[in-house]
């Protein structure tokens, strides 16, 4: 009966970079990787990027047969990207899509045009006699630049709604898996609070074999796609790319093996993408007794992990507070201007000043401009009021978090 | 120790409609309900349409001593307008905003603006020996005209999204709680879909005891504030606020007492808001074995209510179809003489044209006029591309569930 109730489920994630028009030969890339999921028969498959309904289709159609059940999550204007193949049924869905995600007017990087989420499979049920649940597909805010992170703040209340909904979701499961481009370096303050909040493992850390690149990398320069001088201070490359689980009831899991790619993918001339896959084993197992769900540090060091996230949500708000008045600011000068016209205007149509003041040209695109400009600053004032309200909230459940921690005895 | 283990609970539900500058005699209203909070001393508050934050800073500073625990949940360009009043401490909260709530552009109506959202507490601690989580308190769009009613599918998708959070966070609870104003009469297909698809029960329905409006309506035309031309049809009033539950482990809960106010409030001369007060007290006992979870609804019934969700998500989505296309047609018609523009003048710039063709004014007028037009529609668009994108994703999640529903055995 104890073998019955073990499982060894192998686990693919991979970041497509599939953007149409934008990414470099992908429909070629998107077959290479329908091609080798196929051949390898994993138990499931999380990937994101797979931004073309189009590319999931004939995925979808070409995988049909190993992995009988799919789902995709639309968000945004794009979509989320994210979709997953499986072994096993998927019952039930859930999208969270994150309250922050960049700007809108930063067209030249597009997050917020993702509709950036985490989906949740709820129940995935393996064989007849157990569940394991949740696994999600997910990924945070692209990071533009290491020294002066703009979004830094963004990701980090997405990391942390990332990690309070892994809380509240998967408290009746048996495992959590979590897998995903998380654009986040291993040590950086956002990876330390969703795995210090959740109890999160990461499969890299806890493998007891390892094979693939360096230091467990999936963003390498030896990857023909990679912008080379994004990855100049990192001559190894970096790790953004993540496996993560946790067992929850009486289930232990244990990462078996742990593989990425490396640069080209095997027997071929070109990468499945941008991004190395990461392939995990785990060894679940169901234990006699239950174990009580855990953090995942202990709790003086997590509570300094969640000041120090605070403190850099609070950066983040006090530079939303300043964009919200200067974009305020903006509307009410040009609102002013506008009133100023009309009155001229009247003035004029009313004869009180003698002849033609202003060249009619001039007068109508200067109003124009002023309603431009105060329809712009109108809309970017309301996106800055909606951001400066979610960082309040986010730094307001950190406080709660943070006095919960402090009083736990 | 059997009573240790029983928990007489009393809950208070209200929609404040205390909307700054428009709501009547609203810091009166909000000073009247915090007098009764303190005086009636209830174990849990759950307030909907407090949009001010300073309204609920007053209503913390006053019920502090009865109420030592309390979370605003922010949200929005306004806020949720939804916070939450305990006597037992909040360990947790999570707030999930609806992924569609109406269009930017009806400011008339103003749901988009508000963020609509359903807040949750994790973790409400009683006493020392057990738990009951979630209760949540929220508000889903509002109705404007039932004959035709164009946010049905948004309100819809709402629900859906309402249920799928409360299955997905409440199965380690033990007792599910939730309040608030649902826009929905009991018999709607929204309504039934959420009740079915959770199996939380109608406190109303189940009391043993009930006092307040005939058939517990929560809008009556007997209170000054409400709107009498919208309550023509339905002389008696409309019930759309509700205090559902359920338990879900080895818990079982009875309504003992259901009440609303019936107007003006008791010993004033007026009520508290446009809509009842709904209070319930509950009796939570723990049994000695775990009940499985259930549906409400018996399966094949609860397989039509979702099957007439989903033929009303469908509706929604064709029409967010034909406005996606329209508003990308506009936008496209509206580049094209941008374009004829940019090729005239560059003609006369080039000596192609003797003379002036076009008065300037105009023409410079009418760039402007198309320029607007581009802008306007291209923003429609995007956030039609989203509705779309939310509704399929809605559509595909009940598909799901039906199949899910029909192959149970």
């Amino acid at each position: 009966m104890e073998g019955d109730l073990t499982l060894r489920l192998r686990i693919f994630d991979l970041n497509c970079w599939a953007i149409r028009y934008l990414s470099k030969r992908r429909q070629e890339r998107i077959q290479l990787i329908g091609d080798m999921l196929r051949r390898e028969g994993f138990d499931l498959v999380l990937l994101q990027e797979v931004w073309s309904e189009q590319d999931y289709s004939d995925l979808k159609a070409k995988l049909g047969g190993c992995y009988p059940f799919s789902h995709y999550f639309r968000s945004g204007v794009i979509g989320s990207g994210l979709c997953v193949f499986s072994r096993f049924p998927i019952l039930d869905t859930l999208l969270y899509q994150y309250s922050l995600n960049g700007y809108p007017y930063m067209l030249q990087h597009g997050d917020w045009f993702c509709g950036k989420s985490v989906g949740l499979l709820g129940r995935c049920w393996h064989g007849g006699h157990s569940h394991f649940t949740p696994p999600a597909s997910h990924q945070l805010h692209a990071e533009y630049c290491r020294e002066k992170d703009a979004y830094l703040p963004h990701r980090l209340v997405q990391a942390w709604e990332l990690a309070q909904f892994i809380r509240h979701t998967s408290k009746a499961a048996d495992v959590v898996l979590l897998g995903g481009d998380l654009n986040m370096h291993p040590e950086d303050v956002g990876i330390r609070l969703l795995r210090g909040w959740t109890g999160l493992r990461d499969a890299f850390a806890e493998a007891m074999h390892f094979e693939g690149c360096e230091d467990g990398c999936t963003l390498i320069p030896n990857n023909c796609f990679t912008v080379k001088t994004e990855l100049l201070p990192f001559p190894l490359g970096i790790r953004i790319d993540y496996i993560l689980y946790k067992a929850i009831s009486s289930f232990t899991v244990k990462c078996e093996e742990l593989k990425t790619t490396t640069g080209t993918a095997p027997g071929m001339d070109i990468p499945f993408s941008d991004h190395e896959a990461v392939m995990a084993t785990l060894h679940i197992q169901r234990q006699g007794q239950a174990v009580g769900a855990t953090l995942g540090t202990a709790e003086p060091m997590l509570a300094n992990v969640v000041m120090e996230a605070r403190t850099e949500v609070g950066v983040g708000l006090r530079a939303a507070q300043r964009q919200r008045y200067s974009t305020g600011r903006m509307a009410v000068l040009a609102l002013l201007l506008l009133l100023l016209q009309a009155v001229a205007a009247l003035g004029v149509l009313a004869g009180l000043a003698t002849g033609q003041p202003f060249p009619k040209l001039s007068f109508s695109l200067l109003a124009f401009l002023a309603i431009g400009v105060l329809l712009l600053s109108t809309g970017l004032h309301l996106f800055h009021t909606i951001e400066v309200k979610m960082l309040q909230g986010t730094e307001e459940q950190m406080r709660m978090a943070l006095r919960a921690l402090q009083e736990r005895p």
